[in-house]
């Protein structure tokens, strides 16, 4: 790399959040000018804005990314071990399904913590600058110029080089590119909600094994549970809004946990359920698919702007992760051409980041459909069984997503051929 | 109707389209205080901007909308009624197969004389106001505002009881909707360009038989021809962009045209012929689809701006005329109440307009794969014999779609029907 060539060329990352601030960490190690822009003030200083989840599952793709900045084994150090879902039935039975091999593990991870690790990461550089409080008004890709709004409200054009959106789902920066021809893009809401209750510590420890992502499948509805540093959890109800509507007062919700969730109920606790329950309306889920992610040499959307996903397989974070660092891959490949980085970057990654898009969609209609769990375990069980006889051979996708950097379009490939193998076409995913 | 509740109302109409000027007709006949909103200037007074194609084809949900506001007589008078399709094969032998019964026929129209008249005739109700250099910036539709910016560049904000997104294919007011929940979107390019060509007169007459839709059908690429009242035809030529690409020189040009299209080089003219495709680049085609059309009482979408369509069965201009007339059919049954009609005109819409966008593009798709002449006229025979053998049983789709109002959804669904009665899978369409 000609450090001379670049060290003059500067890019605005749109977005400080997860993708933006590690996407930050890539470009300064290549000695860009790198600015980025955040609408919100810095988390680290005020109170960290409720919306999106508050724990995401880290697992390999997403721990690479972090490893190639130098930023794996802090994260991990407070990741909280997943070794095995751990179903629960109707009755209240408990079964344990490991995701792997005993050294294969997802890690829970609070996403405050990660994002404000990020910040104060890429704020080592010198050749980075983190302007909070900077809304992004107008977007122009083909000028490389962008007009933001800082806290004195006076609109200031910047040119740049290369403009970045990491802006999330609702991306900006994309609502500009969408006005380029050729630009194919949808949106999807889908009919579920989503709301996050707590099951609080007990006793001064987890009240569940903390070890294990918790599911309770139960078709339409689902609720699951990942363990947080504080011994608390933090559990996720999915369920279709129309259901959520049916929960008008607290008789409702605590006949209908009583009815799906009874073994709940006690770890959770009657009154907080109910004041959890009505704090916040459920919150709608997007799937967003866009057929390029950059424009010309001068633009590009990364993470949740190119491709907000529906959590169903856990891979959100991971897929934007892995986006920054399959582009410092092409970036080494094409010594930081960026006429050549970009297309290829969409050439390269829209197939993937379409599969897990499809793949988690997937998940989702399978798992409204019968996704209880007896079902579940059986289904599991089938996969470890082939598994464990042709291991070279079957590898249950969920592995291929979960624990290895196989593009996700191959994954997915694969996991047809497979299917076809086994004449059975229900393999299971989550 | 209240006249007196309803006169007070006022509604901004944004685009002063084709969609846009008749349905200021529809509102002001009932009382409305109605502002539209142009970014061009007046199209009477300055040059027509090209862009769009010069020619459409009028048919029955069209033609019944324009009759509903007074216009029906005026605007057939100087269309050129077609009909039947013209077949031209590579040879040169030239097929007529009707479009339906003698009495049945589509209408080559002008949009520029149509939009002229439109215009004309929304400005004889005193109580319709067009501003013309008024580029619509932003639109608040929870609070029924909107931000205009005329000619002296001072934007300015205005209240209304509605506001009506009538902006075409690349609607302002429908990305302002898709911030909403629950909004779901798309649009998608197809791998299609097309390019305007044209026939002029031939000693003073039509140059071919004027009273017919003609077709070059040849497989991926296709030229069809409409009649001018000035005695000219415009040709339009779809074809992949990738093939436009391909043709870089005069010679180039001349080479296509005698392979695929011989009989047209005399009529167009060979120096006319590379001089206009030379002229303007080939243009897309967008295909956008929207969940809803509407927002709580305050925000309406209509034509393109709800549901830009691919050209292929002729129905973008009809099917954004119908949507009017829909909606007046509403106001009628609801009293004028907006908070009923808005919601009830998505409920009652979408899936009709889904439904033409779908067999657009399904005709495109088949175009592509396998349209030539011979397939085409065998098609269209069998057809004919079927509809002459059971006339209330079997009614061909391009019937039911351009020559009556059957909802578009029941028309698909009355063809499916029929293709299984006669399990035969290519009925044809176009």
């Amino acid at each position: 790399m000609d450090s001379s060539d670049t060290q003059r060329k500067n890019i605005a990352i749109i977005g400080g959040g997860l993708v933006g601030s590690l996407n930050a960490c890539f470009l300064a190690k290549r000695n860009f000018q790198v600015d980025i822009y955040e609408a919100r003030e810095d988390i680290r200083v005020t109170k960290f804005a409720r919306g999106r989840s508050i724990n995401l599952a880290l697992s390999y793709r997403g721990r690479q990314a972090l490893k190639a900045v130098g930023l794996e084994d802090q994260v991990v150090a407070y990741g909280i071990p997943m070794r095995a879902r751990m179903i629960h039935s109707l009755s209240g039975k408990k079964s344990a399904i490991p995701y792997g091999t005993k050294s294969q593990y997802i890690l829970s991870i609070s996403r405050e913590n990660l994002n404000k690790d990020l910040l104060t990461a890429v704020e080592k550089y010198s050749n980075v600058k983190v302007h909070f409080g900077h809304k992004l008004v107008k977007c122009y890709p083909e000028k490389g110029v962008i007009t933001v709004l800082g806290q004195d409200k006076v609109p200031k054009d910047v040119t740049c080089d290369l403009i970045v959106g990491c802006d999330g789902a609702f991306s900006t920066v994309r609502t500009h590119l969408m006005k380029k021809p050729r630009f194919d893009y949808s949106q999807q809401y889908i009919p579920h909600g989503y709301m996050e209750l707590s099951i609080p510590p007990k006793n001064g420890d987890y009240a569940m094994e903390p070890n294990y992502l918790h599911i309770w499948p139960r078709d339409t509805f689902m609720m699951i549970a990942l363990p947080n540093t504080n011994k608390s959890f933090t559990c996720t109800l999915f369920m279709p809004f129309e259901e959520f509507e049916k929960l008008l007062t607290s008789r409702d919700v605590l006949d209908f946990f009583q009815k799906y969730f009874p073994d709940s109920i006690p770890l959770i606790g009657k009154q907080a359920l109910v004041q959890d329950f009505f704090l916040l309306p459920a919150q709608s889920m997007i799937s967003v698919k866009c057929s390029s992610f950059h424009f010309k040499s001068h633009c590009l959307l990364m993470g949740d702007a190119a491709h907000a996903i529906v959590p169903f397989f856990g891979q959100g974070m991971n897929a934007g992760f892995e986006d920054c660092l399959v582009f410092d891959e092409l970036m080494d490949k094409f010594n930081n051409d960026f006429s050549m980085c970009l297309p290829e970057f969409s050439r390269f990654r829209v197939p993937d980041d379409h599969a897990i898009s499809d793949l988690s969609m997937y998940n989702y209609t399978e798992m409204r459909a019968h996704v209880n769990s007896r079902w579940f375990i059986f289904q599991k069980n089938i996969e470890r069984l082939l598994h464990a006889i042709m291991p070279s051979t079957f590898i249950p996708l969920y592995t291929m997503v979960t624990f290895s950097r196989i593009r996700y379009h191959e994954a997915v490939l694969h996991w047809y051929w497979q299917k076809k193998l086994q004449k059975h076409p229900d393999q299971a995913y989550l």
